[in-house]
Formats: C-alpha cells, sequence, structure tokens
C-alpha cells in the first residue's frame, strides 16, 4: 500500500493510471475506521476488481465542523487506520494535511440549495457546504470512475450525488448499506466518545427506525404523529436528547405529511455532546 | 466539426479521447464569437497540436445574469457561429440547451468569496456564482487538460484560476490577450449594442488605460487622485457613464492606494444599457 501525504503527488498518480486506463476506486473517510468503512473499501474492490486501483483518504475536514464542534476531539489513529487499510486490501491511502488542502488564502466552496437544507444541514448549517468542498477537491484529486459512500450518512449521500448530477463530476457514486454492532448500534467513529450507560441506551436509535417501520406496517401514519411517538420513547432514555427525527421522501428528502412505507426515517440523537445518526427505509 | 448538443455525448466523447491519451484544448464562449474568441481557438490548437483535440463551447448561461441584465437580448448567430468555428479549425463545437445545463431542480452552485467581491463582483453580485457554476460543469463535461479564456475578462479569468487552484481541477488555465479593432475599442460581442455615436465614444475606454500608463509611468500616483483623472476624462464624452474604475495588485486584485507600473487597471463604463469592460497592466 502506498501512502501519498501530497495533493501534486496523488493528482499525479491518479492521471498515470487513468492514462494506462486502470479504473480508481475512492473511499473518502475521515479515519478512525471501522468495519463500516472497510465494507465500503470492499465493495471498491468489488466495483473495480484486481486489475483496478482502490484509493482511500484519511481527512478530517475542518470546514464540515462548525467552531462549536468536534473538530480538534474528533477521534485519530492514523497508525490503526494505516494497518486496517492495508489488510483490507487498499492500493493508495490519502492522508493530506491541512495545508495541503486549504493553503492560506482558499476561498471556493460548493453550496446546495435543496437537498442540504433540512436535517442535518439544518441542526449544522455550514456542515455539506464543507462536505461538497472537500468530496469535489477530493474527487479532482483521486479521479475515480467510482466512489463508495456509507449509507448511514444517508442525507450526505444524497447531496453528494446531487453535487455529481449537477456539476456532471464524470464519476458514479455507490451507496453502501451501514454496518451495525450485534445490538443494532451503527458504527460510526463517534461511538467512541459514549459512557457505558449512553453507549447501552444508544440502541434507541436503532430501535426508533424499528419502532417507525412497524407503524407504517399496515397503513400510513400522520408524521407529526409518529414524531411525537418517536420522540416520547427517546425521551424514556435519560442520557438521551432527540435532536431530530424526520419522515421524507428517499429521492427528493421532501418531508412526507402521511409516512408511508417506502418512505424514509433518519433521526440525530445526542447523548451529552455526542451526536449519533441513523436512518433507514420504511 | 462535430456539434455535439448532449452533456452525456459530449462526456462520453470527451472520456474516449482520454481513454487514448488525446489531449483536449477547450474554449468556451457564450457564443456571437469575434476575433477575440478565435484567438483563442488558434491559442488552444497551439497548446494541444494536431494530433490533440480543441473544442469549444456556445453556450448563454443564465445564471450568470441578473434579472436585470440583457440575456434575453443578448446576440445570437449559431450559423455563423459554427461557420467560424470549422473556419477556426474548432473539432467539437458543444451547443447544449438550457434543458441539459440546468435540468429543473437544479441545485448546486460554486461560490468564491474572496477575489470574486470586487470590481465586477460588486457590480454583478451574483455574476461569478454563475460563471463559476458553468464553467465546472464544463470543464467535468469536456474533461479538457487546458481551457483557454481571454484578458479581456480579467477577474473572471483570475476567479476562474483561483477555482482552479482551490478545487483542484486536473488541468491548466492559459489567458490570452485581449484582441482590439483598430481604433483601440476591445473586441466583446456587446459592441454590437453600441449606437454610432456611442461606438464612436466607446474608445474612452482604452484610451483610459493608455491615460493611466502614462500618469504612472515616472512615480506612483494615488488611486484617488487617478480615479478621480479617470472619470474625468470618461465624464467629458456625453454617451458614457463610469460604473467603476479600479487600480489593483494583477495577482492578489488587491486594491491599491498608491498606484505603480505593474498594477492593473479595470474599469466598466455603461453606454447606455450597454456594459463594456476593460483592463490592462500599467
Amino acid at each position: 500500500m502506498r501512502i501519498v501525504t501530497s495533493v501534486a503527488a496523488m493528482q499525479r498518480l491518479a492521471k498515470e493510471f487513468k492514462a494506462k486506463n486502470v479504473p480508481i476506486g475512492f473511499v473518502p473517510t475521515m479515519g478512525y475506521l471501522h468495519e463500516g468503512h472497510l465494507s465500503l473499501v470492499k465493495r471498491a474492490r468489488d466495483l473495480v476488481g484486481n486489475t483496478g486501483q482502490v484509493v482511500a483518504s484519511i481527512y478530517v475536514n475542518p470546514t464540515q465542523f462548525a467552531p462549536t464542534e468536534d473538530l480538534s476531539k474528533y477521534p485519530r489513529d492514523l497508525a490503526r487506520d494505516k494497518k486496517l487499510c492495508r489488510d483490507a486490501g487498499v492500493d493508495i491511502l490519502f492522508v493530506p494535511s491541512d495545508k495541503e488542502m486549504y493553503p492560506a488564502g482558499y476561498s471556493t466552496y460548493i453550496v446546495e440549495e435543496s437537498l442540504s437544507k433540512t436535517m442535518e444541514g439544518a441542526s449544522r448549517p455550514t456542515h455539506f457546504r464543507g462536505v461538497m468542498t472537500i468530496v469535489a477537491k477530493l474527487f479532482n484529486i483521486v479521479l475515480p470512475e467510482v466512489a463508495v459512500f456509507g449509507q448511514k450518512d444517508f442525507q450526505q449521500a444524497a447531496v453528494i450525488q446531487k453535487m455529481v448530477t449537477d456539476l456532471n463530476f464524470p464519476l458514479r457514486i455507490v451507496v453502501a448499506p451501514t454496518v451495525r454492532e450485534s445490538d443494532g448500534l451503527a458504527m460510526s467513529s463517534r461511538n467512541k466518545y459514549l459512557s457505558p450507560a449512553q453507549r447501552e441506551q444508544a440502541t434507541i436509535l436503532s430501535q426508533s427506525l424499528r419502532y417507525a417501520r412497524k407503524a407504517v406496517l399496515k397503513h400510513p401514519v400522520s408524521a407529526a404523529q409518529l414524531k411525537s411517538e418517536v420522540a416520547k420513547l427517546i425521551s424514556e432514555k435519560n442520557e438521551a436528547r432527540l435532536d431530530y427525527v424526520a419522515f421524507f421522501d428517499p429521492k427528493t428528502l421532501k418531508p412526507a405529511e402521511q409516512v408511508k412505507r417506502g418512505d424514509q426515517i433518519a433521526l440525530a440523537v445526542f447523548f451529552g455532546k455526542t451526536r449519533l445518526i441513523d436512518n433507514a427505509k420504511l
């Protein structure tokens, strides 16, 4: 596995592979890898085959964190990540510095005015601007045919797909299923922040998804009603504080008034300062 | 010369050329071509050579016009443009429709927060957002190694270069000199709007550039002083109304307080509803 830290070296390498018509599959991450990330690497390998190149990136992108958020304490363990990537068959690991990605005087951003405004975008107003900007940069540096994102960040995948469509990026986005702990908790680097009591109660997110799926199994239910039921469920956990729960069309992200099978649920729940998200198709 | 109207067909063609390592030189235009545009085509040919492909695009991009501006009456003559492109040796002419470029629900834009805020960006606040967005789209569709822009739109070229640098687009920007009529007027599709009296007085732009160059030849002059002198010069033409005149560093676009040789001058002047721009290095 090659480790590349400069933008110029990574882009040169990508151009060399393109000149030889070697397809590149790309998995962008913020590191502190878990089984979820590794499932994306596996998917990228399946997509480009053994003659293709799988590139993973590890970069904790400052522009997607608000000043009040957990940028400085976001978990990092590069030595462990390198080993996991090597074992998972990554060909090139791209680990740029902040100075490489946002040199002094940096001033260009990508914004999206529809899908990015609800849910995560409402709770974190500058988040998707940062996500789209870094992902566009990485696409231009790594030049992938296909990039793989996790379904756990459902809205992120939708916003990135919208950016790729709108700006005509010459690549394909693949969204891979959420990987879960045995008790249902979606894998996330942020799970590490949880105290034992919080960790135990954190299963309330996946339980809420199951609750909603059951609720609409036979007939549609009003979104307001279902939201208040989910909110009540979560309020029963003393460590949990609901940020939002939303029911919406999985394509357009338009809120549903009557929630029915096939709609999407997404929610965000605070445990202390730790904010966890999850989602599912009903 | 091939004429391509669909995004998918253009991108497919570009990918085919890339797979064969054929370099692509790109000249984006809004049509109604003149000698200035054709000089860019010639430059693109020089850059990619006879084995490369020269792609020109003609698209009057609605997102770079404000609602009050001249989008609907922007001059168009596709038949003439096609002939000019063919004669100039363009290999592929890309002429997409609005529906191809901005399908229903379009919502992604590129913004720049520094260089794009002064001069044209101050007079036309949404202009560069539209320019950057369409240029990024065209880059992703045409996949050029090199794209050629005219120096007449000095700030545009600077903003696009900044976007390419910041977002790491895998291509090179070349800026080619302004082509002028024999009396010094910079060539522009908008010159067609001018009445005979306005056309005669429009030489005041290039005269202003010469005036400023002379003024700083021996020693620096205060920007305020030089601005008021240029404003006075322009006010002597009864059809002309100065929008702005600016003196600045050509790299950073930072305003100069003392104007000296090597600084850049740019100005915009209205003749009736027609707005002309010009610039020069002093």
